[in-house]
């Protein structure tokens, strides 16, 4: 194990997120809030130990992906317990737990909450909030891959650690450039929703985190309502860029080198959209005669649908009041998720397909034995690894969620709140159903709950294997010794 | 597609159907009952029927894998249909699709009953009822091999599509011979239960219908509050009986060679009981502060725990009320099923250990990845293609049970009864929470949620396949033309 490489990637981290967090501290600035200066402190000396950590560039720059689970797992709790410091000190949230919570919540777009009137804090913690979302949504990883120059050559690893679905494209030969294309729609996108959102005649303050939380398929609101106080337009506006952040960000790569025929003939997006169009028409009409107006019928059910499927986690109604067709809609979208290569969580669309696609041909192979066949996407046959690595995605997901489930129950809460407690966290969605429903939070359940909750959001958002590798006694035998073979 | 053969095959089964309907008719006479009349009636058409079909025997005998596949599905399918119509025509069950769901939960061994009042039935229609679960629990076509020398080699796909579990294991080189033992143990274990009963003075008619009940692991009672009115003393020998016939049968066969340590040696038992023991244990504690007394609390958490982890559906007392972390158990348990060779239902341990066992090897590749780790069972290590075909079952199991769920509840019962629903059926267990709770039954289920429990039913009862096959059109295609080709 490369350690050395490892806590220079973690050096790495810390430094990019202290410069970030000067954000929040300028925004607190602005709204002439005392708690700017522990943003400031925490950015500066996050700064400094980061400088520290990277001053000398280790000799060996390999990493394997091994490392690069690793260096991952570990960048993302380093920057969440870092992270959760302002919300402690600054009184915001008086337990550092229930800090982490909201942090980890943050950076994995979850947007679970166990805060119970938002509206109380201060701007800059608002923004801190929001921000971390968006820093989430395409990863910190990413992030550095795109502004630094880490060669090596097997970079690749931290990419595929940190990107959301069974496979990773690179879209140009270089690594470097595909990150920077990859931040440079993400950011271009984020910038459309503001202004767009300005035009629609939002507050500022609201454009710029309502737009991070949709841009990181977050969820965390701003106001104790989430969207609902928002006008219809705006409504629709923040719905469809949901939809838009939880598409496969490489069609929009083939849209801007004008090969848009290519970007609609990938299956998973066209699956994507025909699911949130099922979805939202059905329980439109569900919805339909307890709402009587058509256009709000049709108005809450893309926006939740939407919210859902791209585990955002915005709300604009109470779907825990819909009858149990609606619900049962929503969890099985709750667990469907996004497209591959979005910012989105969930199990992604792209494993569902080859799901299916798999059950077909083994069905197909009990009918016709002597023939071989293989599993089709994009006009192209999957190599056997992706379908294998599909099975064993599977299977970690339901085993992890298994076990979580029943560690949230030990407290004695009533099935449904915890079934979807779980859901709502290992697919980074937010809002679940009962006491964690739209309108409730999380802070109700036991330390333990919330350590386990906390697990699930980092294993969902990481795709599960870079944090499930850290419980392996024999890779922090191999981090703390140094031991440098492979 | 050897279209003849598997018309053959049918009516050996008719045939075998009609003289097992014999036992309820006779039963009736004793009870002097006028509805054995109609059991006899169709017993005699039915032995009729098969008489004639099987008059001609096909020069073509070789069934392969997808042959031995529809075959079983065809057959469980006529089997219910015939099976259901004297519970019809003695207007027992006035209504014929709940007639088949009865039958359907019987031949499935899943115990869930659409019937309010169990005592209203006839003896007969009670033998039946209960002989059902006998019946399916070793599965018809087991029999049909014991007892017919169906020659051709390729047999042992019948055996295979009707066999829970992930890999069937020859007992002995002939095909026939190990039916003849499985039938040999299955026989003798229930003659055993129902002596055993008799000492505990328990009336002749409950003995013999409460053995086939926990052999079958079925678990239709024949008194309204299931098992709850029997003494302690025979609540505790049901518990031992149905853990017993969760048991892999493979392992009573090493017991009769004097192999006993070879029979302790497989993994998959090992951990059945440690889960039995450790949900039993957890449950004790859970209710002993409500139920007051420590030997009451021990047995009714291992007779719950047992009835649920082999699927049987037996209960001592209504779990519906115990708190959630028990319901949480339980539910798992529900999933986690018996082992694999026993006349249990579920996902069986042996694939939970596979699947957990490919978790852990995949990790161990991330951390190794040139070293090549196979998985171990029981001391050998387990072929790719039993793997593969276990992932392949799990994603099918979670694709079967979402489609179904979603079927389910359209007719917009609650969630926890839908999803227990489902999860009871698919599972073979019987009982589930709320609506269909262990005091509840499935009457008042729409007809289409019904059809979808049944086929889910018999889907969890042959492993999936032989039923999903029935739904692809190819292989309609295939029967009816009579092609031969493979």
């Amino acid at each position: 194990m490369n350690s050395r490489m490892i806590f220079y990637i973690l050096g790495h981290v810390l430094r990019v997120e202290g410069i970030l967090m000067l954000l929040p501290g300028i925004c607190g600035l602005i709204y002439h809030e005392s708690e700017a200066f522990i943003f400031f402190l925490i950015a500066v000396l996050s700064i400094l130990f980061g400088y520290l950590t990277t001053w000398k560039i280790p000799s060996n720059k390999t990493i394997y992906l091994k490392e690069g689970c690793v260096a991952t797992g570990l960048s993302w709790i380093l920057m969440s317990v870092v992270g959760a410091l302002p919300f402690y000190l600054t009184r915001d949230i008086p337990s550092y737990i229930d800090a982490l919570f909201e942090t980890i919540s943050g950076f994995t777009t979850t947007g679970a909450s166990i805060l119970t009137n938002v509206e109380a804090l201060s701007h800059c913690a608002l923004f801190w909030r929001s921000f971390t979302h968006w820093i989430g949504g395409m990863g910190v990883l990413v992030f550095l891959l795109a502004v630094l120059p880490l060669t090596g050559g097997s970079n690749i690893n931290l990419m595929r650690a940190e990107s959301p679905g069974p496979s990773v494209g690179k879209l140009v030969p270089k690594i470097h450039t595909t990150a920077m294309w990859l931040y440079g729609i993400y950011f271009g996108l984020t910038i459309l929703e503001i202004i767009i959102l300005l035009i629609s005649r939002m507050p500022v303050f609201d454009t710029i985190l309502i737009s991070f939380g949709t841009a990181g398929t977050g969820g965390f609101g701003i106001r104790n309502s989430s969207c609902t106080d928002y006008t219809m337009a705006q409504q629709w506006i923040i719905t469809v860029f949901m939809i838009l952040f939880g598409v496969n960000f490489n069609s929009y790569y083939f849209i801007l080198l004008k090969k848009a025929k290519k970007a609609i003939r990938i299956d998973e997006i066209r699956v994507y959209f025909a699911i949130i169009f099922i979805s939202a028409i059905t329980i439109t009409f569900q919805i339909l005669p307890s709402v009587k107006k058509l256009s709000t019928a049709l108005c809450q059910a893309f926006f939740q649908v939407g919210s859902i499927i791209t585990t955002t986690g915005f709300a604009t109604a109470d779907f825990d009041q819909w009858n149990n067709l609606c619900k049962t809609i929503l969890v099985t979208l709750m667990f469907c998720g996004a497209c591959s290569g979005s910012t989105g969580g969930g199990i992604k669309v792209s494993r569902i397909l080859i799901l299916f696609k798999s059950v077909k041909k083994e069905l197909h192979s009990y009918l016709h034995p002597r023939s071989i066949r293989k599993i089709n996407m994009d006009g192209k046959s999957l190599d056997d690894d992706t379908v294998r690595s599909t099975n064993v995605y599977f299977t970690t997901f339901f085993t992890l969620f298994t076990i979580s489930l029943f560690l949230v129950s030990i407290e004695g809460k009533d099935l449904i709140t915890n079934f979807t407690a779980v859901a709502a966290t290992i697919n980074n969605i937010g809002p679940g159903l009962n006491a964690v429903g739209p309108t409730q939070n999380f802070a109700s359940f036991s330390t333990l709950s919330k350590l386990v909750l906390m697990i699930d959001m980092l294993a969902g958002r990481l795709e599960l294997f870079p944090i499930l590798l850290l419980f392996a006694p024999s890779v922090w035998g191999s981090i703390l010794t140094r031991k440098k073979h492979v």
